[in-house]
């Protein structure tokens, strides 16, 4: 019997980023992706999240390559972690490669890993597999598709992109595509993020047009925040500034390291003595200045929030500048955004950031630039991918509008096997994957028990009693002593302290009575007796850690 | 020299929620509504914040009357812990006084509280204070603007409004405030909500043609889930379930709480058999059915939340039920809502959400309905209210092109006084206000020490290191021992416990060594040495807490 290929998604299905996808076809396997996600709200104290790639040190021998499509930490950022666990060339286009060594740097892992840079159009072996290159528009340059040629067909994966026919570096190439679907496409694996969307995503050529309309007549400072790695829209912002008359300076860590690697590889075309540092600014007249500043989501402690918090060192806030936010917030971070938005009203500045200014556009294909690659493609079997469970399922039912039958589109999860033989194409078993959370150095030392833990102290803080007893009878030799963080503020609380400690030793006097000498048991009766008290009392429920010290 | 009216706002400004204005003049105080704000993401394990109310209980004397304009939360949410702290009538209409009622009861307040009904048109007197009682269009039924007589002019409170022409109960009495316009405003506080959208809000009876088209031929179950609040939009869920020959079951506590109010009260019309009990549906088949439900913000454990997750008594979200969100995610509930929304696609519900069907308008006016008003009440001062400072900055851009002059447009803050005089209505002094946390029932006893604790025991967890010293020569009598919770699993990171174990040690014996003897120095030595270390391996910075016992 011939083998399957199989098609396995460690990331990136009913979820937003943390992108990989493993194709299998006998003793070969390559890695499309490899990104990080952010964290969930209740995951207190993470940093980011990777796949689990338990799978992919199982399979090391198999392992012909990791295939990235471009430059995002949703499709990049898990490289650092994941080239600890296992050993493959990368291949990507220039930039990716740029961006993807600039973190390995981070690491000490750029000396280690074999980056292999290809262009558009380049066809790389990788065992059985044959990867294409194919040129797509997404909001950084140098994205790519993959057309991969297989034992069973050809599958086409899209990653992120949009169809833009204004672009800068030239369209889409449709016309590859619409090639591989005369010759025949097996499956198609498409971005679904905006399928949400009617009609078309705009060009970035009309937030050129916005940013020339707000320079126009400007007499302050004009500060823009957008996404670092979006290379048309800092190229943007330069040519209409040049235009303009006014120098730029570029202030936030991953804006300055982002550019630097995009000017090195000759990504940006920077008119002469228009870049300027941040630090000279102050010597220039306002109506000379362009500032690009990360912070575009409202983070902490980005350039544009210390700017407008009063904590940046080269730039203060100052009534009249105009302030551009060239980015939509990003799910979860609208509040973020928000508050920055409010401190730079606050402090006298103009803010753009109304959708209707045209000084943003989406990254990602919207339902009519789907169905054109659908009718490009003419895939034999569909697999909507990037996206969460509503977004899946959308993807799916515009595929059947666009005449495919049911049973040959698939709607996968995380882990489970996509089988594809010449015949049939469908869902088998599941293989270990799941979320590993990064905090600080540690991957994965963080795990369920933990986290629930945090929570439980975030909800009601803690308190500790601690106390000694005597080895002999259990008596109370000092204490107990009752510590409390993020519960209330003991010294305004001393009677509540008081209570608890009483609590805690009427508790241990019981046990005592009882004759039960096992500390956990006394540990228990001094928690539940706290805990009744204090939900009776104050409807709260904090963590409560007996500690028993005995001489 | 004749006294000053003052205008303060101990809520609602600079914010979005937590109502509350206050009017003086000589020895008289009113309040207009008294609302509460929902906790911002950084303030752990709070579930309610309400203002400040210090400068009401120094003028309980003064104070004539609260008064009311709509029963949602952040109008009248902080009632219950207000009128704890000082006494006075509460003036409202009906349905608002019945929602006001339910929520003192549960506060066993309400036999000590003076709930006083009025209807629009009705004109009350409070000390040297005339309050008439206008009817506005709002998401909840019985919504009033206040237009208030004082000794310097007449004041207009628009509270949260809109203008719907097909509202069912009638269009805002725009005739009262136009005539109130010919006669003179002395100063307008009006919704700043929505100042960011042009052009109109739809009315409300676009949502029953929505509901209507998606009801038509559905062969399923219907959940709809939307505001509980929201009266218009209930009766026209049972209108048209009606016509549609379906019946209605209620489910989620506060639905069935406000239901029973407005049925009590008559507010809702209830064709003959239509409302049926939740545990009655089983005997029903499906396309008879109509389910609404709570959880439209995809709040944890509500009724919506439930369903789709199989934690519901009487109801389970089952392959081709339609579950219709009447409602938009308020900012900072995208995220909840998503994920009960992806839940209940995987479940195989239709799920229908879009802004595009119709299924959900807004209850704040938009920009054009906003100079509607200002057109019609002239009002010689114009005060921006109820938003962030984004809002308030756009809300008063808009008043100056209408024609406005900038001086007479006033931007206050929280506890600023507006003092007014027939001659002039500038900025004053500033009286104590602020946020009190509700948690639990303890109210204001979470401040912003405890918040900082909270906030670092969920980011890192925390490591208690506990020790038995001779009270003698300072040396270890038992420990130290380590424990951590929201740290990592410490069973499968025993290493890392014994060497914070040895640090410790070491710690106790340097200070030792030294002559060091006072417990607050051996403590944050401990303190330090583990910090840094961990800070050093590992990233990361829990909250240490040294615990020495003496015998």
């Amino acid at each position: 019997m011939a083998d399957k290929l199989k098609i396995i998604a460690l990331g990136g299905l009913n979820e937003i980023g943390k992108n990989m996808t493993v194709l299998e076809y006998g003793k070969d396997m390559i890695v499309v992706d490899c990104g990080l996600g952010f964290p969930e709200d209740d995951m207190y104290g993470v940093d980011l999240v990777i796949p689990d790639v338990t799978y992919l040190v199982k399979n090391q021998k198999k392992l012909r390559g990791f295939f990235i499509t471009h430059g995002h930490e949703d499709h990049i950022g898990a490289l650092p972690y994941v080239l600890q666990a296992v050993s493959a060339p990368v291949h990507a286009t220039p930039l990716t490669n740029g961006l993807i060594k600039l973190k390995l740097e981070e690491h000490d892992l750029a000396a280690k890993t074999q980056l292999v840079t290809h262009k558009p159009g380049d066809v790389v072996k990788a065992g059985c597999f044959s990867v294409e290159f194919i040129h797509v528009n997404h909001s950084i340059a140098d994205a790519v598709a993959f057309a991969i040629r297989t034992p069973v067909g050809t599958i086409v994966m899209t990653g992120d992109f949009k169809i833009d026919p204004t672009a800068e570096d030239g369209m889409t190439d449709l016309g590859r595509l619409g090639a591989l679907g005369k010759e025949g496409v097996y499956a198609l694996l498409m971005d679904s993020t905006n399928v949400e969307r009617q009609g078309y995503t705009p060009s970035e050529s009309i937030v050129a047009e916005g940013l020339d309309r707000h320079f126009n007549g400007c007499k302050n400072r004009i500060i823009v925040t957008t996404f670092a790695s979006n290379m048309h829209r800092i190229q943007a912002v330069l040519a209409v500034a040049h235009r303009h008359g006014r120098k730029v300076a570029v202030t936030g860590r991953s804006m300055e390291n982002i550019l630097k690697v995009a000017i090195d590889l000759g990504y940006l075309n920077i008119p002469d003595g228009t870049l300027v540092d941040i630090n000279q600014i102050k010597t220039l007249p306002k109506d000379r200045i362009v500032i690009v500043s990360t912070g575009s989501q409202g983070e902490n402690m980005s350039a544009l929030y210390r700017m407008a918090f009063s904590g940046h060192k080269q730039v203060e806030i100052q009534p009249g500048d105009k302030v551009i936010i060239s980015a939509s917030a990003i799910p979860g971070n609208e509040k973020a955004v928000s508050r920055i938005i409010n401190e730079l009203y606050r402090k006298g500045a103009e803010v753009i950031y109304d959708k209707l200014e045209g000084l943003h556009v989406s990254g990602h294909a919207c339902c009519e630039e789907l169905k054109i690659i659908h009718a490009l493609t003419k895939p034999r079997y569909f697999i909507p991918v990037h996206g969460e469970q509503r977004h899946l399922q959308k993807h799916a039912a515009l595929a059947k509008q666009m005449g495919m039958r049911p049973k040959n589109v698939i709607i996968s999860d995380l882990g489970k096997v996509i089988e594809c033989t010449g015949k049939t194409c469908k869902l088998g078993q599941t293989v270990p994957t799941g979320k590993i959370l990064v905090d600080g150095t540690g991957v994965g030392d963080v795990g369920s028990v933990v986290l629930r833990d945090r929570k439980h102290l975030a909800q009601d803080g803690m308190i500790v009693v601690c106390v000694n007893l005597s080895s002999e009878d259990g008596s109370i030799l000092s204490g107990p002593d009752i510590i409390t963080r993020g519960f209330v503020y003991a010294k305004e609380n001393e009677d509540l302290m008081e209570a608890l400690r009483m609590i805690a030793a009427r508790s241990i006097e019981v046990c005592q009575m009882r004759n039960i000498s096992d500390w956990a048991t006394i540990k228990s009766t001094i928690k539940n007796d706290i805990g009744q008290y204090l939900f009776k009392n104050a409807k709260r429920n904090p963590m409560i850690l007996p500690i028993i010290m005995e001489i």
